[in-house]
């Protein structure tokens, strides 16, 4: 059985595989691989070609998610799942996604060649259709392959860009739609002990840390106003008083002054939280620049690890609309609230993946991830399950994501440290 | 020679030509008197009626302002002028504009049936095409009597409804363009001694402090960031913590909150200022609920009738623009600066007018204008002018404003004790 610190993953590997998934996925400067379409199973397909020239077992699901398996030595005993998804946004990059399924590659490559036998099956998924960007949805394959989806929303859920379903695009591929709506499920949470997904990091904090490699504490869970409303009064802007006023506009930016200095304090006191009004509008038909603004249209959201602080944001952003709109005599509709559960991810796995990287020398930070991974399905199932972030720069969704290899390397190193342990115990 | 104090402004008179001017201009449930159209025709035909009926003299200009005199014992003189304008907005009010020129009428038949001759002529001016709601551009009848518009204006100025051009929409009513064109001036300011104008209030000011009359101080001027702009970087709003972030928004509002702050300590310290966001929006087409903000566009309107208050917020403006950019690292760019200047009515009529409001025990209180009028003209061109409000429900350019005519005789009994203060020097 070979020491874990003398195993190195296949960065040789990893990186002929990015080289031909950028090659065959390209479409112009960025990445095109679009969900249950072409792109998607063009890396399906490199992803399939790679397992088998190492060695490892395929297989698929009814949703055509990918399971690449190093056999254990009790094939009937709960797997331990690694990976990520393997679509992108529309001009997107080469590794949101890929990434976690390269490393997972590039690791089983490595026990294999060493002709490890672990105690379970280790696999490494490749999932389809994480991204919402082509289908009004996200983590449609890790959602399927638990049986999750219902069998109306094979047809109710529609790709933008084509106006199909997402059964007729997984038909195309070559899905078996009829068990699906049937509710097979190819995965029981009772039959995973574990999942791991590597996936760059989305925002510049390791950038800006000078730091190769996050783990993940938990996956933000989102509270959101997305149809607030500001009423108030039009008026004339020289000949109105303050006192008179009912100026939305005035109103609002006390608002989203007084929460953005709450979260201030928040982060002070050192909560996780972030707060973000991405848009904010007067009405284009009736606002002037010399009336006083009758209505704004604005968005809350509210991101936090801890469903509490949400929940005060929340609450604060209803008492404050109270309080400011009396102040200044408009009325605030904050409308639907729309919540996305935070996820909150295994502390034990996190504690080894940390004890991993003291003892190989890899400079790792704790970090809540903003952005929804699949790792949040698996773990709101009750799975344990963990995350390691890669340092990346430019954000993600775009063609300018910028992965070192040095970073993923270091990532990876610990990914396959982690599966040696497994295969010592 | 009547004493002042019994003299009385013919308010029968006033009412039939508001009653009469009403069902003349009425369109379903608004006003409408189109400058240099039908309606403002109309009107003028009533008010030169009236004129004649009282057996007052009638003259137009080139510009085809109607000026009605009670000619005084030397017609060489200066003139005192008094009046304002008989167009309207679209869908507007009955006494926006007519009630200063009915006001004049009332206030004439008065003295002339008193067989009053006072030392110069008095003389009620009917002005034309006050509004900037039809042609793109305000005061151009007044401007017109004083030679004040470019050959190139009757041209280049057009209406919005029709695209016609300001001298078509002129001959079509009757007026000498050609006179206009070569600069023939109907007024020069030496040959006018003073102008008082009658007007609604637009603003709630009069009507929230229970008194019927107000005493105008000044006309306040305007400057404006007609185009002002904050350059962010959209970001994940999840993703991206707070010390990363260039939020335009969370820029923006706190810069207008800041203002906005200013703009009270103003107020608390007595300054004459009004500051108003009439227009903020983020990009329609990049904005999203979960992205920041990377631009916002917005107005910062401020106005004053003193302008080193509103050179003050200009100031104040750029620079903390600059600070708050730094802070919040994104980019203000405020654009051209849009200056219109305060006019500052004169002193000596402002006191003269308090004077016969007390004697007449007539509540009535000094403020500003904050909407624009033809007496800015006058008193732009050194002319003594003065201004009386009265108080109106509902603000003005729509067709509830709401006039009591109690109100509108109060402020015409103190108009035609100015002018009997004239007959008796």
């Amino acid at each position: 059985m070979p020491r874990s610190a003398a195993l190195e993953p296949d960065i040789v590997l990893a990186e002929r595989l990015f080289d031909e998934l950028r090659r065959e996925t390209a479409q112009g400067k960025g990445i095109v691989r679009d969900s249950y379409g072409r792109g998607e199973q063009t890396a399906h397909a490199i992803a399939a070609r790679a397992a088998a020239a190492i060695g490892l077992e395929t297989a698929r699901d009814a949703a055509l998610n990918l399971y690449i398996t190093l056999p254990g030595r009790d094939r009937s005993a709960p797997v331990l799942l690694m990976g990520s998804h393997l679509d992108s946004v529309p001009q997107g990059g080469n590794y949101d996604g890929a990434a976690g399924v390269v490393a997972g590659l590039a690791a089983l490559a490595a026990l294999r060649r060493a002709g490890t036998v672990p105690p379970t099956d280790l696999t490494v998924m490749a999932i389809r259709a994480e991204e919402a960007a082509w289908f009004d949805g996200s983590y449609l394959g890790s959602n399927a392959a638990f049986g999750l989806l219902t069998a109306a929303q094979y047809d109710t859920i529609r790709r933008s860009d084509t106006g199909r379903s997402l059964a007729e695009h997984m038909a195309e591929c070559g899905a078996d739609v009829a068990a699906l709506r049937r509710g097979d499920a190819y995965l029981a949470p009772a039959r995973v002990r574990g999942f791991i997904e590597l996936h760059i990091e989305q925002g510049p904090v390791l950038e800006s840390a000078g730091i190769p490699v996050g783990i993940v504490t938990g996956i933000r869970g989102c509270r959101r106003f997305r149809n607030a409303r500001c009423h108030g009064a039009y008026g004339h802007s020289g000949a109105e008083p303050r006192r008179h006023r009912s100026d939305a506009v005035a109103a609002t930016v006390a608002l989203i002054r007084a929460l953005e200095q709450r979260w201030e304090a928040e982060e002070a006191a050192g909560g996780d939280l972030t707060f973000t009004v991405g848009e904010f509008t007067t009405d284009p038909v009736l606002h002037g620049p010399s009336k006083i603004a009758g209505e704004t249209r604005f968005v809350l959201d509210f991101r936090s690890i801890d469903d509490a602080t949400m929940r005060e944001m929340r609450d604060l952003s209803l008492s404050l609309a109270d309080e400011t709109g009396r102040h200044f005599r408009v009325r605030f509709a904050l409308g639907d609230e729309l919540v996305s559960a935070p996820a909150a991810l295994d502390a034990a796995m996190q504690e080894r993946i940390a004890a991993i990287a003291r003892r190989r020398s890899i400079p790792a930070i704790a970090m809540a991830s903003g952005a929804g991974h699949d790792a949040s399905v698996f773990a709101n199932l009750g799975i344990p399950a963990g995350m390691l972030f890669v340092r990346n720069a430019h954000g993600s969704h775009n063609s300018n994501e910028s992965m070192a290899i040095e970073d993923f390397a270091a990532a990876t190193r610990i990914l396959l440290s982690y599966l040696a342990e497994e295969v010592m115990t």
